[in-house]
């Protein structure tokens, strides 16, 4: 099933994609709901960021083998694979929805795109096992962790390289059926295949950040992960470009580039 | 003027502080909102986090001269003085209110409390100079930035050392008149002083941090800033002690330490 949150006119709601129509829903996948009669032509809607987290978590480094090997050589750093599954934060401030504009700030000089697999929370988990965690995953989405290089590297924390307005697009809707050891992310800079990789080939898998995780804090229904990307991250994206992020079984994320004024 | 959050029986309000009783309000501080003619004694409502923040920041490092000696000699780290404000994540989770008890992890060795002023946004900034940041600013409440320092220095990030549940105390309430360069910040472990310093003695100071901020991300009504802590966070706290945190002209933010069950 497809979870999506739209907007029609001054309406927000959560719907479910059928083909290329939306159902309407009164209440949310966080808690009580049910479908209305209402259906929408999906190309009519304006799909918003599919939740509002209120804990907003990443992969707390990298989470692929070959992504550390190329950090390592592109940027001359000296990561090592994680030993455990730590935690890293991304904040609202700087999610936007499929369709909105990545903004190139205009003091950047090296924005990469990064395409990463969603997790979203759907029950509150506290000391959850491996098996309870993914039993309280409601679904997947796509995100986009645009990434600026130089800040990434130059400062002290990673909060404008990684935080900068509108550099998590975050989409198009939430996935609740996927296998994700079966997934394949495909990332396509103007209509160009950029990158690939097998989705499931984590160096922690959900199951054990979610685990881990949930034995320090609690995790809210809507609270999100993005489970790291894999490989090169190349070429740079630039103004003018657009970015799409697919994994199959879910869908395609889609941003334009824009300068930032 | 002290803004709080409360709780009587099954209603949650704002509130405005006036001596020793609570005059309800409607509406919050964030936007529209008048006052009641409803009071309540400050002594028989239940305080609550006085703002839950869509931005959780903190100082990204050290923001005062002294804590940088001391961690460095204590811990035989190498931090050096930060050359610009970067910023830190704080997250929901952890949030807990005046007199709810810190939970001391039973797989923790070394737990530290962190006196700190907490700046209250109250107006949307975006690439604001200092004094529109100042303007900005609701008022100030106080931050115990509880840390896990085997934790801080042993993981690849700081999500358990800082951002497990119950370590981010907040409160008692929003002070609006505070004047950061008076102000002197006090901890007390079960009522014998431990450290105090100047509240203003900041590396960076607030307007600077907002500022610099504002230029990459939006602020928003509501989001907090924690400006970090000085010289040395000992004696490490323990099950059974209360700490007390007072910045003279807000108030004093007061929490019991319990073991995990």
């Amino acid at each position: 099933m497809r979870w999506c949150r739209f907007q029609v006119k001054d309406k927000v709601a959560y719907g479910i994609v059928e083909g290329e129509r939306v159902r309407e829903v009164r209440g949310s996948p966080f808690g009580r709901h049910y479908r209305t009669s209402k259906t929408h032509r999906l190309a009519a809607v304006k799909l918003l960021v599919p939740c509002w987290p209120t804990g907003f978590y990443a992969a707390g480094g990298p989470n692929y083998e070959d992504h550390i090997t190329w950090v390592n050589s592109h940027f001359n750093r000296n990561f090592k694979r994680p030993t455990a599954p730590h935690v890293g934060y991304r904040a609202n401030n700087a999610l936007i929805a499929q369709g909105e504009p990545i903004v190139y700030p205009k003091n950047a000089k090296d924005l990469h795109y990064e395409g990463e697999l969603v997790v979203v929370v759907g029950k509150k988990l506290k000391r959850a096992s491996e098996a309870e965690a993914l039993a309280g995953v409601l679904g997947y989405t796509i995100g986009n962790d645009v990434s600026e290089r130089v800040w990434q590297f130059g400062d002290d924390t990673w909060w404008r390289a990684k935080n900068s307005d509108t550099f998590k697009p975050m989409g198009p809707w939430i996935e609740t059926d996927l296998e994700v050891d079966k997934a394949v992310t495909t990332v396509r800079l103007n209509g160009k295949v950029a990158t690939g990789f097998r989705t499931g080939e984590f160096i922690f898998r959900v199951g054990q950040y979610l685990s881990a995780m949930s034995h320090h804090l609690t995790l809210f229904p809507g609270d999100v992960l993005w489970m790291g990307t894999a490989g090169a991250t190349l070429p740079p994206i630039k103004a003018g470009d657009t970015v799409e992020i697919e994994i199959a079984g879910i869908g395609v994320l889609r941003n334009p580039v824009i300068a930032e004024k």
